[in-house]
């Protein structure tokens, strides 16, 4: 029986996938310099308040202003320690000395008496009221956001030691294929090396996931089958790389379709074309395509928005202009996105067909850190042109074409 | 005696920083998985060359293209497994079959015949060569660049295992103050928290350093030179926090001055003014401010490059074009890098003043995504203007104003 095969766009099988997840938002308890990267499960509020006593907002000479008044600023009988004391920038003002001019703006004279350099005085100026920093009970983490390094000062500050944040959603990759031999391992005649699982799992560890490392499969039905039970029963998100083509020795389709409810067989642009997206168990199944060129594009077309939709978190699309160095044809068959190289010379980024920069394929996979649609019909776009490109969230824009 | 405040410019600062490093660049030799985010300390070559047969580019059916010139394109009379075999993507073509046509333009007619539903045949099409994708000697990844998980990919292909890398830079902080107590513990009366010392470790990390834990300092001379002596004979990179202005009992540039060279005691521009550079023990000592506003800023200003540098990696400076939504008023003493957060609504992005935000100040902190420089005498810039700031390397741009 010939299979009728379901192609969708790229937006909606990223809407297909983020809305069949069944992750569940269980949170766990971080202590603080374990936070980091990691995502607030709920609101996060402060145990202090600071500062927690009237402060000294610069390095400065505090004094009474009543006082200072009073003398019509002749400061020439106060005495340190009692009409005027120093205090420092962020610094309680061991005091009731109630105004504040900064150091550099007085001096002490050769008799030791002090001199205010300022003679525009304002009652309360350079200090810090309580709780102008942070206040008891405020929130200062708000519920779904990443920790960054800033947040942990605050947390810091705020008296908090252990964070609530979301449980890391585990993302497990099968690897199929009778070719295949692990990372590390020689390499026979007509083989090839796994070489998808460990970019996915760095991918994983950078944005928020749990890699769970799951061994090589054979092209053999039954092996596949239980392999996919076992890792729906402990990923919330399983990838299963290859095995969605046309090949002979593609089961991965026909068991899909046994052993679940699939979305989509593939969608309609290339590269990675046979991207499919089936639920077992209740669990997302991501089919990659193997060849890495593939793999990499479509782990952070597809994988990546399904991990931050887990984490509540925003999906890091960026366009960018920059003027094309070559002419990018269509493709005959299918919409494209073809892989570019940017690189920033001069005030502008310059775009080039990753393809066309030297070396081998491993080479310029590396090398590729945009794309641009090519819709079929398009016609292609032409070398002086200025196009709008989307970055790669993986791989960053080089300063220089190298 | 009045101190000469040696002051510069941001520029010449971080000039003056990264020429003066004494970082020696050893290598160490970790593994593939531990090799993310490292910098590559050589050129790595491939000890591979892949495919090492020739590979079918796509899931195809193969055959002797002589073979289907003879027979003038009439398939009826081929045996499978003899006259034509099938190879899936990226898999060995097990045979001496030279052409490929693709399993989509193939069908079995009801007799079981192989019917070839494409006629516009090339020799040798649908086949990939040895050696296209990888060769051995190759280089695979460059000295000097940090490994992504595409790296990750092609090093496994290539069959490396150890990966040359740069030993992490040691950066210490030293964090002085009679008036800090540890994150964790009870916050008396006119006390503070120490906070900036975990922002900056997770910072050192996040950027490829190692941060090296050290005890906070009392407003003691010789407690802070002794806690410098030691800093400087393990880390490459001191970070000394606060005690750098012109307290009564900032002593840390006095003791700078009788330890080492001081190349600058201030910049000259705010926030951060204080910020300082000496050489103590041939080993570089970055004076920060204390507040976290100003911490955060010139770390990410004066520290982040020197780590950076050690790396031979570059600086991520990055400006963008926003729609200002209120004045910046320029300051009435200093060049002034006014902190902004931005905010994308629509096609466009748009600044406030990050001191405009909701919240006291500890909230406004983790909002600053930019910032504007406003020179002295600038005259300041009108609600209205299109601006171009300069993006936080450490809080990214938020999708809409929170």
């Amino acid at each position: 029986m010939k299979r009728k095969y379901i192609s969708v766009a790229r937006s909606k099988a990223v809407e297909l996938i983020c809305s069949n997840l069944h992750y569940l938002q269980t949170q766990e308890i971080v202590t603080l310099s374990n936070a980091l990267n990691r995502v607030a499960a709920k609101d996060i509020k402060s145990f202090n308040t600071l500062p927690n006593t009237m402060n000294s907002r610069w390095d400065c000479v505090f004094f009474y202003y009543d006082r200072w008044l009073e003398d019509k600023g002749d400061t020439s009988l106060w005495e340190l320690g009692k009409d005027y004391i120093y205090a420092n920038t962020g610094v309680a003002i061991k005091g009731d000395h109630d105004t504040g001019v900064k150091v550099e703006n007085t001096k002490i004279d050769k008799d030791n008496r002090l001199v205010l350099l300022e003679k525009n005085i304002q009652k309360g100026q350079n200090t810090q009221p309580v709780g102008e920093w942070l206040k008891e009970g405020e929130i200062v983490v708000k519920a779904n956001t990443k920790i960054l390094p800033a947040h942990l000062n605050i947390l810091a500050t705020a008296g908090v030691t252990e964070v609530p944040v979301y449980r890391k959603p585990k993302v497990g990759f099968i690897a199929t294929g009778n070719e295949l031999v692990s990372a590390g391992q020689n390499l026979p005649v007509g083989k090839n090396i796994e070489s998808n699982s460990i970019s996915i799992a760095a991918k994983c560890i950078l944005w928020g996931a749990e890699p769970i490392s799951l061994p090589i499969v054979s092209d053999n039905k039954a092996q596949i089958a239980a392999a996919i039970h076992k890792a729906t029963a402990i990923c919330d998100i399983v990838i299963i790389g290859a095995g969605t083509a046309r090949g002979t020795e593609d089961y991965t389709l026909d068991l899909m379709d046994s052993l679940g409810t699939v979305f989509f067989h593939e969608v309609d642009h290339g590269p990675g074309k046979r991207t499919s997206f089936t639920v077992v168990n209740n669990t997302p199944v991501i089919g990659l395509v193997g060849p890495p060129m593939g793999e990499e594009m479509t782990f952070d077309f597809y994988v990546l928005p399904a991990i931050l939709e887990c984490l509540h978190q925003k999906i890091p699309l960026k366009n960018i202009k920059c003027l094309l160095e070559e002419d990018l044809p269509e493709h005959p068959k299918v919409d494209f996105y073809m892989p570019l190289h940017i690189y920033e010379a001069g005030d502008i980024c310059h775009a080039v067909k990753a393809e066309s920069l030297p070396g081998s394929g491993a080479m310029i996979l590396c090398n590729i850190n945009a794309y641009y649609f090519l819709p079929r019909g398009c016609g292609g776009r032409k070398k002086g042109e200025i196009i709008e490109a989307e970055l790669s969230p993986s791989i960053p824009i080089a300063k220089a074409c190298e």
